[in-house]
């Protein structure tokens, strides 16, 4: 059976969408992150060592990073997730689930960080925000209310839904149309919705353990 | 005949390094950072709206990411870059794939972000030194004096050998004995020599024409 590894309000949701996509069976470790630092707990680095999630299990094996755990699930177990390998659309999903974790992340994160550093930067405060600007106007060009490829599900939304997600989550969404349908769109498929509920009860259940 | 738009001191020098590889005909157009600001020229946005590179024209189509550069082009010109499928191996390749860009780059790019910006910072600064020792430490702890997988130079070497020429670049190989010895064995190669001297020819005959 699959064990996903899932770090609460992490990368980690979307690969309880995939999954749900899938039809396998699997389980889900819940670890929840510090409520004072916001980061990641002491345990997951017992799973991989760089205390990340998601991580999951796979016939003994750990298999880390987002962008290969989807690859990897979707060639083992759906394959039409992957757009054929000599079409026009699979150089699309390759850009897509490159695209999700390096240049979408990257000004994401970093206009994380400065947010909650909270130091008077010089430039780098304009710098993030000027990338998000521009990262997040180039997705918004390209989404809509569909899939992003060929009118089908494919490995290529499971990576680029946390984006819009965590776009959603900041009430950044409301700068890019294009990228407000598209996240409606996804938050309007039934298997997107039931992650959604799994990981909000993940919540749920660890902090009343915790209270 | 394969186009690379290269920008200087980027992620694109190794896809020279693939190019060389890979045996195929293929042209530069070369780019130049700002002297002063260090970004990429305005000229980049008209080949992809990302203005970044690399960014390669393969038969009519751009393409963007190196993660996605790099698998394509194996899986078109070098399948044997690229570990059989229902391997072992391949599962340490999709990963090396995608933390290249993702888990590895980030704290090196937040570093190097933080230091140019030159701000005093509450925490961010520490978090990413701590981040840059825990991220290379796992990657130390996988690397040596021989390819990463399989005793064959694969696509993960390709999308990796950027992070050990940052860290070589920027005088911090010496804190990473074993990416030391990897950063060392790449370097041996007749055609990641090749590929140096093509960047280093590229980066000086524009500096001649705008001299």
């Amino acid at each position: 059976m699959i064990v996903l590894h899932h770090l609460n309000k992490s990368r980690s949701k979307r690969i309880i969408w995939l999954l749900e996509e899938l039809g396998v069976e699997y389980r889900i470790e819940a670890y929840q992150r510090d409520a004072q630092s916001n980061l990641a707990p002491e345990a997951l680095k017992a799973v991989h060592p760089l205390g990340k999630s998601p991580v999951i299990e796979h016939k003994g094996r750990v298999i880390a990073e987002s962008g290969a755990i989807t690859e990897f699930l979707c060639q083992q177990y759906r394959p039409d997730m992957i757009p054929a390998a000599d079409s026009d659309d699979y150089i699309d999903y390759l850009q897509w689930m490159h695209f999700a974790e390096s240049s979408a992340i990257l000004p994401l994160l970093l206009k994380m960080f400065i947010d909650k550093d909270g130091a008077k930067m010089n430039m780098l405060d304009q710098y993030a925000q000027a990338e998000v600007a521009k990262v997040m106007g180039f997705f918004n060009d390209k989404a809509g209310a569909n899939f992003l490829i060929g009118n089908t599900l494919s490995g290529a939304d499971i990576m680029m839904s946390f984006i819009v997600d965590a776009l959603h989550r900041s009430g950044a969404l409301a700068f890019f149309p294009n990228l407000q349908r598209y996240y409606e769109f996804l938050a309007s498929q039934d298997l997107f919705q039931k992650a959604d509920e799994i990981e909000a009860k993940l919540d749920t259940a660890v902090s009343m353990v915790e209270a």
